[in-house]
């Protein structure tokens, strides 16, 4: 009998671990948020995932259950787990992915490199802060943030006003002056084994990433997957975890976000490494042998295709974008939103990055993206 | 709003058809057999392909018809079409697929190079061909053979005696010398283009594609393009063709059989190829430009997996034959049983053609297949 899956959360992340599923022999559920969802296709269910029984009935129809996004209560994972269930990555890993000041607090504790931060609960706590760092500094809420939002750089006390109003526990950070954004992808597997891509570069724009460059140019960068190894085996973390880093001048590497989940900055994949981060996702959760990671091309630019009003879904703009040889559309099956993700091209080259740009910007252009 | 493509058969065709339709942003459904199908998670409907009231109410439900298999009968594509209803392949092409002495007609007709056939309608007109052809003919039911079945070589008109008895027209061809077998892929969209992939060589066992390797070795083959070409824009053909051919001892090439669908043939397109057999189908039935078509890898290998008894699904194996890199394993979801096409693996090196096969036999070792 072969294992079922269940991934809770329906959009572009499950959608693209279907038929990597299928492909390993596995069945796939997936419990959606709402009826038109990105993973639809595999949408066994559709409920509310902070709802425990929801996610209990959900959990008794699969054998390992796995995420789309980190948003689910620690306390209803805790709760499966008490009762058996196989959750992967446990709550245990996830914590960390979860509430950043659990997960700057744990990174500090491995030695492993940060930016300078402090937990805030007081207007004092972030004064002092400030005072330590020039009178700039980046607030955070610990929990559910993302792309841009639950960020904010401050510079006195009253920016933060509303934010300290709330009463709950804040983070801060120093400012770091980075030179570029570099993701490290890996996975590791429930029997421990670990395999890592090569480190790309990120590019953001207004806190949403925005390109993606495979490899990292110029990055000699071993120390990226390091520090990747050093947290998937420190933090417990099964499935594909996503390190975001800040690159300084004098080339040292921080630590900035962590996921633990397939990640934005690893769509390149899909075209551009043996094994997609999506598969890897699944061997590692389903305890499966990892796959080669080695890249298929020398070079792979991956741009995100972001809702630019509420007509264009992009698709009615396939039968020109198709005709740039080279580029690979996805697109997420979402009605249309200004900014919101509705897709990426993967642009692939052995040449230079800067053709598989070039073909990518051209696709995208052809998509009126 | 996006097109939805609608497939008629619910095998591993239709199955390995969902990911690309999703990819071009289109909607898909399957119309399947039974409710254990391979492409069960877009089966949206179970039913008699045979039945037109069924075909039909599947028909209005989407924006393109077109098949996992060509066994629909003509009769109901002709009267779908009559009602306005978009099939692609069209009634006008399939039936060649269908009946192959309407095709062996049809290819003279054209010129182009078939072995020497004749209709048989009586044990005269067998025994005329015989005569001709030093005693000894390979005889065919025009409809429903496949993978040998329908097929047979005799040497007398005694060993037809059960074929003949039935008083259906019969198809008997000269038993080629073929030194090897070939298999030209290619597409053709609505709109006309007409694209190809490299010439593969297959390997039957038992009248069972049990290897294709591509491209085929020492194969300087341009004329097979042009055979697919004349053949797809002659007979009409929209969607993938599949011209599978004999090469003679002095080099000739003799078209065998014709597929109007993906094509057991093209798997090795999945990695193989930038836009797979199935990407391709998809965009030239719904008339998007067609991908291209460059190898990815210089060489690749594809064993089938066919049953090897009522019980290894292969899915078993997986934790052992995932650890084969450079192998991937794709099963079809089907139960066990011996002589079936269960799945499929595609091993591809840069380096030779024989890395390729070993790394296939490996994989197809581990899985005990």
């Amino acid at each position: 009998m072969s294992k079922t899956i269940g991934v809770i959360g329906g959009g572009q992340l499950a959608r693209m671990m279907i038929t990597p599923a299928q492909e390993l022999g596995l069945a796939i559920k997936v419990l959606a948020e709402n009826e038109g969802s990105s993973a639809m296709l595999a949408a066994t269910s559709v409920g509310d995932y902070t709802d425990y029984e929801t996610v209990r009935r959900f959990a008794e129809r699969v054998d390992v259950i796995t995420f789309d996004h980190e948003h689910v209560p620690l306390n209803i994972l805790e709760k499966l787990e008490a009762e058996g269930f196989n959750v992967q990555p446990s709550s245990s890993a996830l914590r960390f992915a979860q509430n950043k000041l659990a997960m700057r607090q744990k990174l500090s504790e491995l030695g492993l490199p940060v930016p300078d931060w402090a937990e805030v609960n007081s207007s004092v706590d972030l004064q002092t802060f400030l005072d330590k760092h020039n009178g700039v500094a980046v607030l955070k809420t610990p929990t559910g943030g993302y792309d841009g939002k639950g960020v904010k750089i401050v510079r006195s006390v009253e920016d933060a006003s509303d934010w300290l109003a709330k009463g709950q526990p804040l983070l801060v950070e120093e400012k770091v002056d980075f030179v570029r954004e570099l993701a490290q992808l890996s996975a590791r597997n429930v029997s421990g084994d670990w395999s890592s891509w090569q480190v790309v570069q990120t590019i953001q724009v207004d806190g949403v990433c925005s390109e993606v460059l495979s490899p990292a140019p110029h990055a000699d960068i071993t120390s990226a997957a390091i520090i990747a190894k050093r947290i998937a085996e420190g933090l417990g973390v099964t499935g594909v975890l996503a390190v975001e880093m800040f690159e300084t001048q004098d080339g040292k590497l921080l630590i900035n976000e962590l996921a633990m989940r397939p990640h934005n900055s690893g769509h390149f994949s899909i075209e551009g490494s043996t094994t997609s981060q999506f598969e890897q996702h699944i061997r590692a959760v389903a305890d499966l042998p990892l796959g080669d990671t080695a890249p298929t091309t020398a070079f792979s630019v991956m741009l995100n295709l972001l809702g630019v009003d509420d007509v264009n879904t992009f698709v009615e703009h396939y039968p020109e974008a198709l005709k740039v040889q080279g580029a690979h559309i996805h697109t997420y099956g979402k009605s249309a939103r200004k900014g919101r993700k509705m897709g990426h091209i993967t642009a692939v080259s052995n040449s230079s990055i800067d053709e598989a740009r070039l073909i990518a910007l051209k696709a995208k252009e052809a998509l009126h993206a």
